[in-house]
Parts: structure tokens; C-alpha cells; sequence
């Protein structure tokens, strides 16, 4: 088996920053609700967000050889993301990597695992979702594999699935959807910003505003008058 | 069964007023230690406050049509809390619906599950406490009791009960305990707000500014000399 | 048996000064890849650190008496640290001791078990970690050994230990092995900054800057072409 | 307030034995989906079972006075049910306590904490469901209400609700319900035996025997052929 | 898309008796430490296991629609398995769908969620892994895939991958190499019949048996003398 | 630093054999609710018990060498103990070495992280205790230290300290301290065979058989008439 696929089918820069103007959250609903990565990994803080194409590491559990592997081997632009077997006590990643990742204009890091030098990451401003932040670090070991399938915070992520991350968590996109993705978030965030200044607006209720009244009826809802 | 029970019996806004210059672990000890909801639903943000009365919501787990139910019916000064099983992967709760609740100058929404749009909400300053932050949403399709007594992190919230919520948590008054909790909560500020000047001016110890030192000496403590 | 030890035997306020230049991650690669508490306790906020000489406490889970025994006895410097259960409804430290523990200039205070008055204790700036934040108080009632071995975080921490803490968590470094570690931290710290300038500078892979290329190939590393 | 209520609403033995007839997932579907407390609350025995009306005591976590207390007024037939605080460390109950339960009669012990003496309790043939065995015990010191509502495994338990308990855990019954749900589990059971009946007889999928095919086509349902 | 593949490659009937001989464990070790399921997911019963190639599903968390249909065109042998978001509070399979994949003579049930009618299948005999039990039961009302690849306990599961399942958990075995992994596995439970014997037969220590003598010399093993 | 220390102050078989007529929760209570491991650790069967001097080991977590080093110098009724980081998904002991533990006549196997070979293990009778089952195994590469203080389910275990296992956990006895257990294990041990027997005969409550009437009457309990 080769161990590193180079040749990984990205989607188009633009079609990336078009759906980087979504949330996760818009995203994962306007995609019919699926997606969404375990809300256990999380920013490192919660300003961080990105949005790119998966560049994907199998990564042996407390091992972080082939994440240096993968990095070497990411283009500007990648999200990596490694599946590393959801070990909180091992941190595959630090201040070293992260400078590393940022000098290549990567999009982000991504782990369901843990990573150490938390605070000098966030002063670099370099994206890092993780399971848990800490101190021990791992050996450099054991081969696997780059850019085949991998399994990480419960969703399969193939090489080239479009993944977007911020405060909420992480949502993937699979290319083929990404332009009806885009359309339906617009819609959908054109309608809550026409339904959220009839809130400003006040007067009305989050039924009425909401369209619930005919369906509230239909369920039998009973109201104390 | 009447699903929304509209008439509350609520605290003044006065006794909410007073009650709310208190922290929610000094009100917990005031009241002997009682009332304190699950560590595990804490503020979207430290900064995060409030104080009101409980308007109750039981959803279906992954259902929000209640929430909505419920802030429909909710006054201003309102604490909206919903039982919603504990489910970590579902957010009932995001921007929209914060933009609802702040337009109708409630005081804070409370839940056992997941919100979303989590950096939407604190920019908008909005108070909303949570079991966690996550992606994915609800569907909306069964009725439930509001303003009927839930169980939200091991406590049981009935409608009118008075809220306090804090960077530590959330904490439960009896509206009927509310008066007599001020008075012990004033006595017990007023009491640190002394020991701790005795503690900066410095020269005595915890022993002594606490009062130990006779509980210590009958209960046997033996100390290298 | 003798409840308070104090005699603590501890390293010099400059080995102190030296460790604390190095970051919990470093100390901990830099000794071996050992001594990191459980990743569980964390600072009250990421800009909280600490270095110094732990001064141990063993309290009856859910009782504080023991933890206002210690303060009183601990020295300035002292890292008082209390193995307490790991419970995490469970807070046995909040602003009055925090401001006990500041006024006699002790470094930090450290709990496998909750703190309160979170919002307070970072307002004053005191470094405290703890496994939880809660609402809930203690008693104050058993009595229990202070300066001897405790166990917090899956590691034996003696008294006089030296502790450091940053954002990623604790490390717990042996008197005895301090100059060692100091030298390791510095060799390190200055390979991380050669290696991040190269990183910066651009132009190489991790694989090269990290000198993995051989043991790559030897271990047999296939790379589609 | 009175600590201690004695004269509970309990159900006839006769709607009990009926419904103690039926599996406490028949009778969760049964009555709408609802009534089953936190799957954390299991049986020490996959064999125990039991059906009574709850007698309901809040203990202090880590204290088991009350619980000593409550056993003590509880009649014949009655579930003696404790919310002590989801504390996983802390066995409030062991063999001395279940041999008084059993020479009174009483149908079940139930706790959202823990219990020991677990092979001794196994052993006797007492029906006990908790959150955890473990070897620790309480302290006997503080005063709490019995058959006053409480939480256990996020509902609410009145005096006097019905509790079915088995292999799955334990649900609970409103007694105006009861002879309605006893009408739901017949039907459902006899239901069910007949449709299991065919299964065994095979030939049938399960789309057809449990009427699905024409919800399914509805719904778009795509099968390759 | 089409929902339901019915062409599965499976491996044959011969390959899949070949490799139940093996426990997983020895499996896993055989297969060069690869292939495990979360041990989250255990079976009802110690006494369960199976083999055969799994028949995937991929459920809305708390809908078990697409666990009916999957089982109506799954073949004898298959392991039905089902994705449905680790939902530890929900239950898709009970004992009416056992008896159905128990009369289809299907190999096994697998789900990352949770079953009910626990005792009743362990009377049954029908090997069912899951990652909890719990009372309640589920909605059916979303359509998803069957056999497409789906992930589970960790690890990418695709329609005719064989899975072994036993007391300690289940394994994934590609159908590829079968062949290799069951002469390891034979080589391996020889090696290791040979060992046990000699330590029955007593008077060599661990370190002679297993060859380690020289690895810890090499690595400097330091022993008291 | 040597690696094992061979030398262990081991408690007389007699003391030993006589502490284990005791149970874990008995020893617990006489010795003043002291020295009990985490709940998390537990009996592969309920029906595991032992009594016998700790052999510690501290393992890499995800590697055994030292497990097999340690088997290989235990002695005949030695309890081998093994800190291994809490490592759920790793089984550092299997089949194999619990037939190298039986044949030389230890007394237990117990660690903080997985086992596996479960039923095999069973089947053989060993008493094996562990913080879970797993199919995962383990590295051999690093060395680590034999009879040194260790951590194990949050208690500082040193070589000799006596341990005994049954089904609700293990709990640690220092040898000086054991007449004296042992004393207080019998006294409590009639005293409760006096109650049970009192409660077997009926006709009294608890409170009045366990003598808290007048306790109660001084607290205040207050019960309805």
C-alpha cells in the first residue's frame, strides 16, 4: 500500500469562500442536517474559524509521526485532519507544528485528539480544533495513512470533503452538494435576517413569526385562558 | 391536558432586583446549601448573568417546538428553562431565537441540552446557559407542558421559582425563602467583606480570622513543632 | 499520628525562578515525557500560571477544614495543592481564601475537585486550577494529613515537589532532577526557535526541518508519484 | 416543615400486580413515550425486578441518615427511592439496610448514587438499582424530607408514583394513569406476540409485518434492483 | 441517491467460519493491531459472539426506521450494523426485531446506541452488541442509507467487511485480508497454546517464556540484587 | 536507578488470610472510611475476590514490558498492581500472562486501564480486576519502575501494602494498621450479624435497631402525625 497519496481532487478556491461566509450551524442545517463532526472537538478559542478541503492522517493512537508527514505534504489551503483514535491524553501538536502549518498557509489543524502549547497557538492566531488541551506529547513511531478515509468525532471524512469550523464546532460538506449547499444557506440566512429584525421589531410572537400557529393547532395545543 | 399554562405566579421584580446583587454560590450557602443546578450548565460566556423567575418548558429531547411555544408565552424578566434530556448533540437554541427573547427583554434562557450559533449569542449579550455548545438543531414536532414543574440538572424547577445565574452556575430560590436569603446573603458579604480586609492587611491566619482555632484544637489536630 | 507537617523541604527560589521561563509542554518533554497531572485540572482562565514548591493537603472529599488548616501553614512561594476525591459538585476554595492565599503571597492553589467564585478569583488575578467550577460549598469537619504524599491527577505529588502550570495544564518536576530539566528546557527551547525560523523562512518540509527523511525511508514510507 | 410525610396515596395492590405484568419497555411505549428514569439506573442483578409505589427520600449526598429514616416508616410493597446527588463514590445502602427492606416486605431499594455489599445484596434476592457500586459509605448527619417530590434520573418522583423496574431500568407510572397504560401494554403485547409469532413462521419481512411499506413509499424510499 | 444497496460482496461462508475460530483479541493482534470497535459496544450477554459481514445502516439518531428496513433485506449471516450517533438514551431494537433477525437466521445486531428487551434477548440467544440499554424507544420517520459505508465505534465500516464480535468487544477484519489474518491468527494461538503450557508446566519466568531477556538487557533493565 | 526492586516488605500470610475473611466495604468502614480505589476498577466476575500484598508497577500507558517484568519477579500470593496511566483502550494483560500469574500461584491482577482475553480469563478463575475490556494490546518498549510508590484509582499504593478485591472494589490496608483492622472488621462484622438477625426477627424499625432515635430527636426530625 503507498502510504501518501499526493494527488488529493480539491474543490475550487472560490466555492471554499463562498461557503466560508456560513456558520457551521447554517451550514449543518442547510445541508438537510447532517454532517456535523462530535461536539467535543472544539477551537482552541473561540474566535478561531476556517473552511477547506480535508487533507486526511491516520495517525496510530499517541503517535504523531505522520502528522509531521502530513503537514510536509498538505498545500495552502488544506484543513488537516487527523483521526488519532480520540486519546485525550496525548497531544500531537504544538507551537512547532502550528508555525509550521501557518508558514504554509494551511486553513487549519484538526484532531480528535489532543494538543499541547495552547496559549502560544492562540497568540499565533493559527486555527487548531482538538478533543482536549495537554501537556504530553507523543512518539514517532508507526507508518499509516494520508488522504484514504478516516473517521473522526463520528463522521467519515475522504480526502477533499469541504470542512468548516468555527465556536459552534465542525461540519462537513461533501463538493459535489457545495453549490446547493451555498444556495440553501443564503435563503436561510435571508429568511432568519428578515425574521430577526420582525423580532427587533417586536409585537409579534416567535409563533406567529415563525409560522407555527396553523401546525400548534393542528397538534391540539391547549392554552390556559 | 392544557399544554401552556399562561398564569404565573412570579416574585416582585424588587425581590428579583435585590436577590440578584448576590453571587450564585453566596445565595447556595446563604440558603443552606441548597438549590444548586448540575456544574455541567454553565454560561456561554464568564461574563454572562442573571436573575428571574422560572418559566418552564418540557421538550421532547431533539424537539424545540416548545422553546418556541414557550418564549411566545414568556414575560419580560422571564427566565426560560427547558428540560430537554440531557442531550448533549442536539441544540434546541441559537441566534434567532436569542434575538427573540432579548427583543422581548427576557432575562435568560436555560437549558439541559446543546445551543448553537454560540459567538452569534454572546455578541449579542443575551444570557443563555447550556449543558454544551453544538451544531446540530432540532425538529419541531411534539407538544409538551409548559409552566408545569422539570427537572433540569437534578433540581426540580417549578413555574415561578427564582433563578440566579452566574459564572459558577445556576442556583434555585424558593420564592417564599426569597427574603430571608437577602438577609443571610447581606450577613455573609458584610461578614467576608471583613475577613477578607483582615486577610490583605495581613498578619493572621486562616485559623485565626476563620474562627478554627477551637474546632481545630477539640477535634485533636496535631501540628510539627 | 502528627496531622500537620511543616517542615517542608524546598528548592531554592532561583531553581524556581529558572523552571518557571519554561512552559509546562517543554518541562514535560524535556524530563522524559513524565509527570503530567491528569489534563482534567485546568487554570480558571488560560492567562493563569504558576511555578513553585508544592504544600500538600489530603482532605476528606466534600470537607474543607484541611484546606484552611494548609493556607494557614503554607509559605509564601508554596504551591498549596489538595487531593480531595475528585468531586466535582464539589467546591472546597473560593474568593475569601483565594484572597487569603494572595495576601500571603503563595503561588497558586491547585484541587482535583471544584472551586467557586470563579469570576472573583480571576478578577484578582490568583492562580487557581481546579478539576471543576461549581456552585456548591463543603463542610468543615475531618480532620487529615497535610505534608505528606497525596495523590492529584494520577500522579504522587510530595511535599516540596515542584509544580508548573500554564494553560496546558500541570507538570510536576522532582527537586532533584531540576538542573537537569532546566538544561534540557534550554536546549529544547533553542532547537524549537531554530527549527520555527526555519519554519517561518519557508522553502522546507517538516519532514526535512524535523530530520525524519532517513528514518522515514528505513521504515519504509511509500508516497505516490 | 414536617421532614417526615407518612401518609402516602398509594395505588391498590391490584393496579401494582397488573401492571408488574408488563416490561418496563412495554410500559414506557405503552404510556406515550415518557416516565423512564436515566439509563444510569440499573439493577445489581439482570434478574431483579420489582413494581411498587415510590416512598420517596432526599438525602444529602454522602449522608444516608434519611435514607435510614425513610425505610423505617416505609410500608409493605413500597419503593423506597433516594435522590442523593448523582455521587457515584459514595454506597448508601448495603446488606444490613437490605435485610431490613426485605423483613419488611418492602418491594425495591432505589438510588441515583451508590450501593455496596453488592454480592451480599445479590445473594439476600433484594431488588436494588443505583448508579454505581462502590465500597464507600456516609456520614449519618443531616436531616431531609421524605415523601416530598424529588429528582432520581431526571424525573420527578411523587410519593406514591408507580415504579416499574427490570433488566432495562425503571419507569415510572402516574397513578391515573395506570389503568390506561394497562390497556396500552395489552394490546401492544398482544401485538407483538403475533407479530413475533410470524417472524418465527418466517416468509414475511419485517416492512410488511409491521406495516411499513406504504409509509416507506411515501416517504421516496430508493431500493436497487 | 438510492437508499438500499442489495448487492454485497460478501466473503464466503467458509472464509467467515475459518476466521470465528478466533477470538478478537487474537484477531486484532494478528491483523497487526488494527480494526477495533470503540469498547464502548459490548454485547447483552459475556456469553454472545459472531461472526459474519456486516449489512450497514445508517440511522437518524433516535429513529430506527431504516434498522426495520435494513433488517427486511439483510441475508442469513449478516451482522446488521448501525450507525445512529452513540445516542446512549435511545433504543432501536428490541425483542420483536430480535425474533425477526433471529427467524432470518441473521449472524448478529450491532448498534452504537442503545437496545431494550435485554433480558428477553439474552433468553433468545441472539448475539446483540450495543453501547447501552435503556428503556426508551425511538421515532420512525427519516430515511438514510443501507450499505454505504457508515462509521462505528471509530472505525469506517463498509458493506461486506467481516466483524467478529466476543466478550472483550468486536473486530473488523477486510475481506482482503482474511486469508493472511486467519494463518497469523493460527500461527499465533500456537505460539501461544506452546507458552501457556510451559507456564503450567512452571519453573521459567514471564521474561524466559517470551523471548524478553535480551530486549531488556539491550534497553539496560536494572534489578536488585 | 534500579528498575525492580525485589526486596518487598511483604505483610505475613497469616494477616493476610485473616483480613481476607473480610469484606472490601467492611475493611473500608473499620479502618475509618479510608483506602478505597476508584469505583471504576472492578472484578472481571462478581465472583473475583483475593487478599494480598501489592507488587506495584508503573507501565507506559499502551505498553506491558513492565507488566511481564513485574509478573516475572512477583512471588507466590503477591497481588501484581499496575499504574498504567488510565488508558481505557488499551489491554495490557491477557490470557496468556493470567496462565503465568495462576501457575505461580499469585494472588490478583489489577489495573487502571484494559484487560483482555475476558472470558478466557473467566473461565480460568484468575482474579483479574481492571478499569475496563478491551480488545487493544499493547506495545513492549519501555522501562519503567518495579516496587516503587504508584497511583492506582486515586490512592498512593507502596510494595507490601495489602490489598483485597471482591465484587464492589479494592480497597488498601496499610500492614501496620491491619490487627488493628482486623479487630475493628470482627467487631463490626457481630455487631451487624446481631442487627440482621434482630431485623430477620422483625418488629422493630431501623432507627430504633441501629439506635438513632435520640440522635434524630436532637436534630429535629420532625414527622407527621
Amino acid at each position: 500500500m503507498i502510504h501518501v497519496r499526493t494527488t488529493v481532487d480539491r474543490p475550487s478556491a472560490d466555492v471554499v469562500a463562498r461557503l466560508n461566509e456560513f456558520s457551521s450551524a447554517t451550514i449543518h442545517e442547510a445541508q438537510g442536517r447532517k454532517g456535523a463532526l462530535s461536539h467535543r472537538i472544539k477551537p482552541l478559542h473561540p474566535g478561531m474559524s476556517f473552511c477547506g478541503p480535508a487533507f486526511t492522517v491516520k495517525a496510530q493512537p499517541g503517535d504523531n509521526i505522520m502528522v509531521q508527514v502530513g503537514i510536509s505534504y498538505a498545500q495552502p489551503g488544506d484543513v488537516v485532519i487527523v483521526d488519532a483514535g480520540e486519546l485525550e491524553q496525548s497531544g500531537s501538536f504544538g507551537e512547532v507544528l502550528a508555525t509550521a502549518c501557518q508558514s504554509k498557509r494551511l486553513a487549519a489543524f484538526v484532531t480528535d485528539s489532543g494538543v499541547r502549547d495552547s496559549a502560544e497557538i492562540i497568540e499565533l492566531g493559527f486555527p487548531v480544533f482538538s478533543g482536549s488541551v495537554c501537556i504530553e506529547g507523543t512518539v514517532k513511531e508507526t507508518l499509516g495513512p494520508v488522504n484514504y478515509p478516516i473517521t473522526v468525532g463520528g463522521q467519515i471524512v475522504n480526502p477533499g470533503d469541504i470542512l468548516k469550523g468555527d465556536a459552534d464546532g465542525i461540519v462537513l460538506i461533501k463538493p459535489e452538494d457545495a453549490e446547493e449547499v451555498i444556495r440553501s444557506c443564503k435563503a436561510r440566512e435571508d429568511n432568519e435576517a428578515t425574521i430577526m429584525a420582525q423580532h427587533r421589531a417586536g409585537g409579534k410572537t416567535v409563533i406567529e413569526l415563525h409560522g407555527l400557529a396553523e401546525k400548534l393547532k393542528a397538534k391540539g395545543l391547549l392554552v390556559e385562558h
